[in-house]
C-alpha cells in the first residue's frame, strides 16, 4: 500500500509500505474511505516533538472493515467505521467511566494517513454507522474520529451548557469544532479568538456569537469587557502552548471550567495564579469513543456538518502539500483521499 | 484591647492595640469567643511569606456581635455569629455561584487574633448561631470559620460522594477536616496521608480507612496499591507544596477530581503530565461562606465535631507558644481564648 511517512522537519514523503495484517485476534484491518492532517502532526513536522527515524503518520481514520481477528464479534467486514486515535477495551473500569483515551489496554493507533489501517481491539475501539454513507457525509464522519471529538470533549470537559458564555482560545480546526460543540451543547454566547479572517467566519458559520482578535492578555481583556469583568463560565482552549494556557484561564471567572484539549508544549502551570482563579481545569487527550455514537447520530442525521473544517482536500499522494498548507496557515486542515 | 502581632521569623507578641471601630455602615464589630491559629500563619512565622513591617494576625473567628454599622440588616448586637477570612456581598454574580471567596467586594478580614475585631461587610459575611451556644460548641463553631469550611471545599472541590475513594495529602488541621467532611459527604473509602501517630489516630476518629505513611511517589504506590491500580476518585490536597501537589494529582485516577485548598507555595505545575493525566483540577481559597449555614447546623445539631482538632488550647497571652508548638508539630492545631 502507499502511506505517508516523516522523514524529518518538513520533510513528508508518500510511499509503498508493507500492507497491514491481523496481528492479534481483536484486531481489524480497515481500508480507509478518508484519512486527514491533524494540528498535532505538525509539532513533530516543524522539528519539536523529536521523532526516532522515519515516522509513519496519521492517526484520523474511517472506512469499511476488510478483515477481523477471530476474537471480534460486534464489528464485522463490510461495515463502514469510525475510531479513535487511542484504541481501548471499552469494558475496563476508566473506560465505563468516559475515559477510554486512559484505557488499562488502551495502545495508540498511528500510521492511518495510508491506504489500510490495523486497528487494535476493535470491539472496544470501532463504531460502525448505521449503513455505508454517502460520499458526502464521509468528511465528517472522519471528524468524528478526532478533530471533532476533541473539541467537543473541550467542550464537555468545560462543562458548557445551556445559558453559559464560553469562550474558545485557538482557532484551528479544534477550536472551530469547539465552537460548533458548543452551540449544539446549547451554549448562549459563543466568543471564537481569531485573528484570522476565513477561519472567523467559519466560526461565526459554525455558531459563535462574538469575535475577539486580540491575544494574550489583551485577548482576557476583550472576554472580560464581554462578561461584565468575570470572564467566561466556559473556556475551551485548543493550542497547547504556555500563551494559550494563561490566556484561557484568565479569560475564565472565578468557579468557571477551562477545558484543554491542545496537546500542551512546554507549559508550567504557575501555582499560585492557578490557586488564587478559583478556575477548574480538565482535560487531556479527548476519549473520542466516549462521544462516537452520538457524533455519528447526529452527523448521519444531518444535524452536524464538522467535515466543512476541510477546507483542503487532496488525493494521499500530496499529503506533502496538505502538511505545507497547514504549516502556512494556507488551510484550516486538510483531507487526504486513498 | 489586646492582640498577637508578627513582628518576624518566630517573632510573635501579644500588645496592646487600638479597638477596631466600625469605618464603613456595612461593618460589624465582634467581642471574639474564640480564635486560633491557622496552618497558612505559619508560613510567614518562618519567614517564607515577606511581611512588611509588624503585622497583627488571625483570620478565623467567632464571637458575639457587639455593634453594627447603620446600613446592617440581617445580623444584630448580642448574636454570637461566625464568618470568613474573606468578607463577601453575598449577592453578587460570583457569590451567587457559591465563589464568595472571588467576591468582586471581598475584604480580607485580618486581625482576629485579638479581643475585638471588625468584620466588613456584615450582612453577607456573617452566619448567626439560632441562640447563644453553649461553651463546649464553640471550638467546632470557630473551626466552621476556616478549617473546617476549607477541609470542605477541598472535599467538594474533590467531587467527594457516595462509592467514591478519597485520599487526603497532608495531616494538618484542613487534611483532617477533609477527611471528616470526606465521611459526612458519604465517601466510601478514605485513606489518610500520615506519618504521625497522634494525626493518624484522630483521622482514624474522623472517618479514615486506611493510612498511607509513604509520602511523594512511595505515597503515590501506596494509593494505586489500595486503588486496583488506578489511583483514587477524589484527591484533597491540603498543604501547597510541589511535592504535594505532584503527589495528589500522581494519586488520582483519570477522570478523578483532585480538590486543592493549601496555599500553594513555589508550585510549578508541568503541562504535559498534568495534560496526559487526564486528572481534574480545583481549588483555591475556599468559599467558607456557602457552607457555613450547614456546617453551623450540622455542628449545632451535634453532627460533625471538628473542635477535636485542637489539640492545644490556650489564652491569647500566649499565642506565641501557640504558634511555637504548631511549628515544631507538638500541636495540631491551637485554640486561642481572649
Amino acid at each position: 500500500m502507499r502511506g505517508a511517512v516523516l522523514y524529518g522537519p518538513r520533510d513528508v514523503r508518500v510511499e509503498a509500505r508493507d500492507d497491514p495484517k491481523i496481528v492479534e485476534p481483536t484486531d481489524a484491518i480497515i481500508r480507509l474511505s478518508a484519512t486527514c492532517i491533524c494540528g498535532s502532526d505538525l509539532w513533530p513536522y516543524r522539528g519539536l516533538d523529536a521523532a526516532e527515524g522515519p515516522s509513519p503518520m496519521g492517526h484520523e481514520y474511517a472506512g469499511i472493515v476488510q478483515e477481523v481477528g477471530s476474537e471480534v464479534r460486534s464489528i464485522s467486514p463490510g461495515q463502514f467505521v469510525v475510531g479513535s486515535f487511542f484504541a481501548s477495551d471499552n469494558t475496563c473500569e476508566l473506560c465505563q467511566a468516559g475515559y477510554q483515551s486512559a484505557c488499562v489496554h488502551r495502545q495508540g493507533v498511528g500510521d492511518a494517513q495510508a491506504e489500510y489501517l490495523r486497528v487494535p481491539l476493535a470491539d472496544g475501539t470501532l463504531v460502525a454507522t448505521p449503513e455505508i454513507p454517502p460520499d458526502d457525509l464521509v468528511p465528517s464522519l472522519l471528524a468524528a474520529s478526532d478533530v471533532l471529538g476533541t473539541g467537543w470533549f473541550g467542550a464537555v470537559a468545560a462543562n458548557v451548557g445551556p445559558g453559559k458564555t464560553v469562550a474558545v482560545v485557538g482557532d484551528g480546526a479544534v477550536g472551530l469544532l469547539a465552537v460548533l460543540a458548543a452551540r449544539q451543547l446549547g451554549a448562549e454566547r459563543i466568543i471564537a479568538m481569531s485573528r484570522h479572517q476565513p477561519r472567523q467566519k467559519l466560526a461565526l458559520e459554525f455558531g459563535a456569537t462574538d469575535i475577539v482578535e486580540e491575544r494574550g492578555d489583551e485577548g482576557v481583556v476583550g472576554i472580560k469587557e464581554l462578561t461584565s469583568g468575570l470572564g467566561a463560565h466556559s473556556v475551551v482552549e485548543a493550542v497547547g502552548t504556555q500563551e494559550s494556557m494563561l490566556q484561557a484561564i484568565r479569560s475564565t471567572r472565578p468557579g468557571g471550567h477551562v477545558g484543554y484539549v491542545g496537546v500542551a508544549h512546554g507549559v508550567e502551570l504557575p501555582g499560585t495564579e492557578l490557586f488564587f482563579s478559583h478556575v477548574r481545569l480538565h482535560g487531556g487527550p479527548a476519549p473520542v469513543r466516549r462521544f462516537l455514537p452520538e457524533l455519528i447520530d447526529l452527523i448521519w442525521n444531518r444535524q452536524l456538518d464538522p467535515g466543512k473544517v476541510f477546507d483542503l482536500t487532496l488525493p494521499l499522494e500530496q499529503a506533502a502539500e496538505g502538511y505545507r498548507a497547514m504549516d502556512e496557515r494556507r488551510a484550516i486542515k486538510a483531507l487526504l483521499w486513498p
